[in-house]
């Protein structure tokens, strides 16, 4: 604590990501990164783009990514804003569209930024709890609300909620703004951006860390209508006028252009999911159904944190949250195949034990 | 208007940035770019970290740029912060250091961005008038206030404050933050980073986008007192882990380390303001002292919107503000000498007429 901080900073408690250790090697399944190296096309166009051009300031506006999205999505370029990374979008969002005075909703267990926003602009919140299966009871969104904001794949649990029972909230919920954070949509859910053009309340966000493997350039992307986009708009152009950078702008759009590479590391990604999830259940583990890049799993007779642990010493990283309800789950992100045999090699050793 | 905005998203009157025209080509002195391009090191090391690697997360902390900055001014890593450019960090400060009750102070010509951060967060300002050559007289800073905030030099006048004046300021204001925004300071001034070990509550920020060329690539740093810099950190955790995204982080650190390049191009920009300053002068244009890499410049019978509109006909951009006591003054940048050539010989030819 310093005298000169404002009230705000002092009744902070940030957000903490999983570590990203310098000391060694280790196979890294901590942070949900993808296992795969971003399309050959983008690194071909960062080369092209490390030029002279980096002296000028970025298009503050970001068109030509926004249009290559909109065009992407079947939608117009004033239904996009792109960001720093899908969480500079919900910090810019939970500013946009919530009032501090009105509470708003989320589950009890999901993305734990969504609470540290509330407590960086003094928004109040209400938790909804999750059923014993984790899955998300959407009846408890049937109530008064100030915003509602739902991480679909949900983290950590991978849960996927489908689009007819977002539809739901929606059609009971138009007075307030319902954020889908996709994050993690592209490996095996269906994303609510077919609603867009049907509820002026509703924005989606997805990055392109995880399904593009782009988390090293820190590029996300929200779709609605357009009086929510020019709302976002109106809050980052009174915060950074150039939130993107030149070489994440090219990267971007070669990210998005090639799909053929997309579909191709997403299917993977999902097949050695499924793979490990069921020689996981096979050694006793229970494992969430997951259509995320990572699964949550518990087993009946190990605490999680001493697998945590003793993986760790063993050279791979997981996560583990210590929290009420999930501290004896660890949350795996899906590696390489390779890394997975080590991993299912380790793990079986651990809890044979 | 949009009956979702929260009641700050509506109240908002967004910073407008100098145009990124795509029309046609121009000589754009504008937005205070520089020149010339980035180091030829900095454009290496964007190709060579252009890999695989750009699939993970970057370091939330970037330890190792803050590493190369510290040792650049002889501070610890603990006294420097560093972000998605010097907006970036603006936002940041004002939300950690100001309070919406308690007045901060700022000249009344200045960035046009310090009253949209007041906006965002609800904080209170009130101006302190230049006197009539631009100068800012220190003694309207000795009053109560809930911070200050100083950019040296000063935009869009380019005039400079002495450190010594900057000093006597501390003197007698210990209980709020003194932050001294120095995005031009390597043209000419000298910084008051020299002070940042005797007073707690200086906060010194600058940037890559002018002297080191990188614009395009969004990195800003800030260097204070410990305190204040975790201050930063608990803001900047709270909304988004990973600013800086892995090329901008390396391209900073080899735009720090290539010190004989920063000096080279530095000089030229200098030697061409002062040789474009005594030409403008000699045709009886009013050129205010400058130590930035723009100039600001009044004609005693053409009015400034008149040359703007022709110059930009021309295919020359500047930069024109619409504001009472400014009106009638362009900001020029500095270009390379060429292009300097071409802006003397268009702008001689409109007052003349």
């Amino acid at each position: 604590m310093n005298i000169y901080w404002s009230d705000t900073a002092k009744r902070l408690e940030p957000y903490v990501p999983g570590e990203q250790p310098q000391d060694r090697k280790y196979i890294k399944l901590n942070t949900n990164e993808n296992p795969y190296p971003p399309s050959p096309k983008v690194l071909e166009a960062i080369k092209n783009a490390a030029d002279d051009r980096l002296r000028l300031y970025p298009d503050p506006d970001c068109n030509s990514l926004k249009e290559y999205i909109a065009q992407y999505f079947g939608l117009e370029k004033g239904q996009v804003f792109v960001g720093n990374g899908s969480d500079e979008i919900l910090a810019f969002a939970f500013l946009t569209f919530f009032n501090p005075g009105n509470s708003i909703l989320f589950p009890d267990i999901t993305y734990s930024f969504y609470p540290v926003y509330c407590g960086l602009y003094g928004i109040n919140y209400k938790t909804v709890p999750l059923d014993e299966n984790f899955s998300i009871p959407v009846e408890s969104f049937f109530q008064k609300n100030g915003g509602i904001i739902i991480a679909n794949p949900n983290a950590p649990t991978g849960k996927y909620l489908d689009v007819s029972l977002i539809r739901q909230i929606l059609e009971r919920n138009t007075k307030s703004v319902v954020l889908i954070d996709e994050a993690y949509i592209d490996f095996g859910g269906e994303s609510s951006v077919k609603l867009v053009n049907e509820y002026p309340n509703l924005l989606v966000v997805q990055t392109l860390s995880k399904s593009r493997s782009l988390a090293g350039l820190r590029v996300g992307f929200a779709l609605g209508d357009r009086g929510l986009i020019e709302g976002l708009d109106r809050v980052k152009n009174s915060f950074n006028s150039y939130t993107l950078d030149r070489l994440a702008i090219v990267s971007a759009i070669e990210a998005i252009k090639d799909e053929t590479y997309f579909r191709k590391t997403r299917e993977k990604v999902i097949r050695t999911r499924e793979r490990v999830s069921r020689e996981l259940t096979g050694i006793g583990f229970e494992v969430v159904d997951s259509l995320a890049n990572f699964i949550f799993i518990r087993h009946p007779k190990v605490y999680a944190y001493d697998i945590f642990q003793k993986l760790r010493e063993q050279g791979i990283l997981v996560r583990h949250f210590n929290k009420p309800g999930i501290d004896n789950f660890l949350r795996v992100s899906i590696g390489t195949d390779s890394e997975m045999d080590i991993f299912l090699r380790v793990i079986k050793n651990i809890v044979r034990e």
